[in-house]
């Protein structure tokens, strides 16, 4: 195996992507090199656009990491996969020694590597990555539909956190593409799903998918909620929108021993309503990226068909105009997931 | 039966109580006439002694809940108890018809009174109750430890809450009578424990139980932690101290995937660090008053000496002196429990 020229965009700050030509090396022992078919841009990559993780991820990085593609090429020592096969990659790398690896809980490492940030990602036509990280995928699965693994593996895991039973009642506070896809999964779960949402034109998107919807700036949502819950309040809540509007609701509508799953990113204090908690005895749980089991289940739903992938995959661009692709879903709420097609095939 | 002349003790209002004497009316169907033994002054009687109770309690109230007592009558259809059986009372009226009690969570009842607070309680020398709110103890259990019952089993339930396993670290932040009873109920489970306390008094009290100390206003509670668990940070948190600085350490000490358990009533909004719920998929469970099984743990564990009842037990008052009892309270760091003994035999 030799290197290969290639083609890779790299993020070099204030907004700028750059496409360079690169040599691709070979992998290494244990890695595992993926010819990339389609990336989607997530929230955080758009973070990253806008210059917020620079500290982080430096001036000149590959970002990009819900992805899919087929195996290339396989390092020395690699037994479980070869040269063909279609995959996704769940892009954390863990350090085995920290107190929570010790525990078992390898993707809350304390020493997290996340693949596409803190190392280069997938917006590159080939991208060689740790062989633990790789899920096969069937060859029936379209590559586009596979790039949302990523994103519905957060909506698995944060419903396998909640402990939703068939037939309780959950709130999704906030309708974009995770918000949604949290939704879907806790729909096939057997929840009966209510989405909070403020944009009208996101509203729109979850009522065509059949959910129904509530917009906080319109109507009252706590006597909705309890008009639609006989009283009860809701059993399994999503903060999702990161807001001080969705952290006063979720205290509001909670039904009693209500488990609120923190899916969203806090970044400063929030005043809360701990009374709430004691009272109605409420659990408050937080819920960060995904394990092997979130992926596994993640490729059964998107195989299956539970995830409405032709709704959530509102774009789909080429490499060589990431820039516009990005530029494109600022302040553009009809936007869900936008992909990029890496593949020249 | 007949009616009986008893003393009770009434609150007036205004940090004031008065003696009567009442006729005290035979028990009615369901329910059981229970001769008083000890009462606890609880932190919740306080409350109401200082006046913030009023408006949902009035001023002609008997209080009082944490007791022990033995049958003296019981009414037509009791089938489980009969004169002469040592008892508590677990103090919760519900109401069998809100979404709680029909989900089987009635210690939380939408609707729940509180005997001894929303009706007359025990601090008279015959108190009836329904049948169903009355634990059998054994006779060889002292009454006066007896009356210990209640709040063990407020820490029993949030032990119970916790989901604690042997072996893993604890901290407890706040060490007056309901702190010690969950360090104590949580060391019989099998936990290393941590309290965190301001007042040197109480600090004083907890040591000599043989528990691990940390005072907070003289030491990095978070490096100490921290040095204590080997890095891990703490498993199991009881935040009882009901303060800001409590829910500020909460979120700092937490290990992965911890559990705090919410025991205080905080009765105003607090800034709460929601990235740290997120980042290490902390969990905040509310725990309120305690359920049947809690109070057969309770008086499982009284019974069997698991809890040092001296050491909490720090005065015991009568019925006439009930008022220098509540005054004597007030602003003093190293009474833990008093009680009040109601039984003239």
């Amino acid at each position: 195996m030799s290197t290969t020229e290639i083609s890779a965009a790299y993020y070099k700050g204030s907004k700028q992507f750059e496409i360079a030509k690169i040599m691709a090396p070979p992998p290494l022992a244990g890695e595992v090199q993926i010819r990339t078919a389609y990336v989607g841009i997530c929230g955080t990559d758009l973070h990253a656009f806008h210059g917020r993780m620079d500290t982080r991820i430096g001036c000149n990085r590959i970002i990009g990491h819900e992805m899919s593609g087929i195996v290339e090429n396989v390092g020395e020592g690699v037994r479980h996969l070869k040269p063909g096969q279609h995959v996704v990659v769940r892009p954390l790398a863990h350090c085995s020694e920290c107190p929570a690896c010790k525990s078992g809980l390898q993707h809350i490492c304390h020493n997290l590597k996340f693949l596409g940030l803190d190392t280069d990602g997938a917006f590159q036509q080939l991208w060689t990555v740790p062989e633990y990280t790789v899920h096969q995928i069937p060859e029936s699965l379209p590559l586009e539909c596979a790039a949302l693994i990523e994103p519905v593996s957060v909506a698995c895991h944060g419903v396998s956190r909640s402990r939703l039973q068939a037939g309780e009642n959950v709130l999704v506070i906030g309708g974009g593409p995770i918000g949604l896809l949290i939704a879907m999964v806790a729909k096939h779960a057997g929840g009966n799903i209510i989405i909070s949402e403020v944009s009208e034109a996101r509203l729109a998107i979850a009522k065509k998918l059949g959910f129904k919807v509530l917009n906080p700036s319109q109507q009252d949502i706590v006597a909705s909620v309890m008009t639609e819950t006989n009283a009860r309040g809701v059993d399994v809540i999503f903060e999702v929108s990161g807001t001080q509007p969705g952290v006063d609701t979720m205290t509001k509508i909670a039904a009693s021993r209500a488990r609120i799953v923190m899916t969203a990113i806090h970044s400063e204090k929030r005043p809360i309503d701990l009374f709430q908690f004691f009272w109605r005895e409420i659990e408050l749980i937080g819920a960060r990226v995904y394990t092997h089991e979130d992926y596994e289940k993640a490729i059964e739903l998107v195989t299956n068909g539970a995830i409405d992938t032709g709704t959530i995959i509102t774009d789909v661009g080429s490499l060589e105009n990431i820039q516009q692709a990005f530029e494109a879903l600022e302040g553009n709420p009809t936007a869900m997931k936008s992909l990029i097609k890496v593949a020249d095939w």
